[in-house]
């Protein structure tokens, strides 16, 4: 069992709000992650696939075709966008690292199920100093 | 005579469009800068001060100083908010990275010159694959 | 269950060498870590803690409690330290960095676990060739 | 149980083709990685133990035996070599990142497990997009 | 006057040797990096113009452009490629890091003059501790 | 003329402080860089030749004699030292990032002068928030 890593990258403006609750109450709890005219970050996405190399090719699966599915469903859906505004899997969401990244997860699972390995970790970086990593449980 | 550099970083939301234009317009020349309903970057700032070494400390200048003033006069003012919306000094300004780092050089400039040094560089780099520098000239 | 990790940094000295040994004994062990004048190093430190995101909040905890927790036990006390001499919690042992990461984990498992989350790894980074990792078994 | 992790770098050529093949359906399978020519990566490599910290030394091993088998049985082979050609390890398997770390855990397994500790992972960089962890099973 | 920059990589192939020279010679002269059977570095390639900045778009170019003429005229021929036998620009040259930051600049000097802007430097690095700068002069 | 630049590092411990000085005098003055027990940084050190490339090999200068020049006068010195007590050439100075790097300008460039190409650029990195360039004027 070998675990192959893909990276990639995309810049996002979003902000952390429940709209129900005051601006003051959102400043409370979310800091200046609430702004309520938006921040943004370059996110560093990895995703992360375990299988057995082929025996002929030497590869747990072609690298192209994983960085098709994570360039497809995720990162041109995100890179250059509003996070809270512009992406279908985050409607209705909060647009915290934690549930972006079981997000993302959710919306590549099944397509790499069919590539004859399977999806281990999505780990999503929004600033130098902090980075969340989700594996499906 | 050393140059000394101190780096700091802030998160911001910004979008690159002419109001008077249309939407397809500013998409053909501003690209997905132009997304309506912002983007953001995770900007890493380079300042480059000059000046002779004092003797009896070593220090060209103080870098706590330097450090106070790029933060009361830039990050404080650009980190986690909206580059169009939210900065006195950007306000009725592209926020293309060039006119961003001459803005910068003009918001610190006098300060910095008080420290008996003299202000040399301005590096802002938007992305990995994206930065500019400024000279002041 | 999503893991969720802050990254800090500190500078601090420190050497490796037990006194009742000699200094040839010492070197012959700790090679050019046992200078008895002291060397030092860019410390990076990630803590990783884990817990489900807030139903509400989208959070799995408040990262600015996290970075206070961090600051205030470890950062404050080794940041521009020496560690054999300056740091309560590594009074009496090797400052190695394996030793470091467990006394970073005994100094913070119990403030971590009353916010709602547990501790899941200390890393520790001694130079950008060296670094170690400790999951508390 | 500490785990600690040592980083070496080596510059190599390879290319991924299957000899029996055409050069249009390596093309088609392998992509850009199978020009005839070669190619080539600076790779970096981080070799994990595990063990128990000494309780006198408080080192889980000696970094510098770590170090010297890593570079004695790996990084000398590898570094400024053809992947394809060169390498001892490697005759008759295919060079992909892969097969690769298998084989570098294949070949210093034995010699970490005589220094009281045991080999954890091998984790290997080609490129900064493409990575691949290998833990033994 | 902005100076902007724009960094892309490649991956190649090459040796450093003289056809005339016996093995032995080339060893001596070139190290390691004369290995006949060819070793290979993932480089890194800052291309930096300067300009002024239009008044109305905020831009010294469109940076959309500058990658299409570093992409078209210089990655696409190196990635993934020989640099002593694929690459047109570099036939019967050296492939040193210095002969190749100066054919770079040659390649792309004209295109980038076109764009309203001056070509200022080309950067490229073979490893983390090498690199070169060239000015044109 | 093309430039091109070397890295190395070093880990050593020093101080900031003057020793007729009272301790709070130094603190105020100094700050947390006067703590009378070391503390220590990773450096990171840039050293910058320029040259014309010989018509032969493709070299500004054979790197090896470069690093071997950087490691044999600086590094080796410098590394797991106390640069306050245990580096000869900084004796009776500040040990400031300043004072540091002109020193190190001073201990080369006779060395280089010799290799047929000048010394053009010391750079040193502290920390990665801090660092200093000196150009020997």
């Amino acid at each position: 069992m070998v675990y192959i890593t893909r990276k990639e990258r995309f810049s996002a403006a979003h902000k952390l709000s429940i709209p129900e609750w005051s601006d003051e109450k959102n400043l409370e709890v979310f800091g200046k992650c609430s702004n309520p005219n938006w921040h943004g970050h370059n996110y560093e996405l990895w995703v992360t696939v375990k299988g057995e190399p082929d025996k002929q090719t030497g590869f747990v699966l072609d690298l192209r075709r994983l960085s098709e599915i994570i360039n497809e469903k995720i990162v041109d859906k995100l890179d250059h966008k509003n996070i809270n505004m512009d992406v279908d899997f985050m409607k209705g969401k909060m647009s915290s690292t934690e549930v972006l990244a079981i997000a993302i997860w959710d919306e590549i699972k099944l397509h790499i199920d069919k590539l004859n390995c399977k999806l281990h970790c999505v780990k999503l970086q929004e600033t130098s100093k902090n980075s969340v990593e989700y594996f499906g449980e």
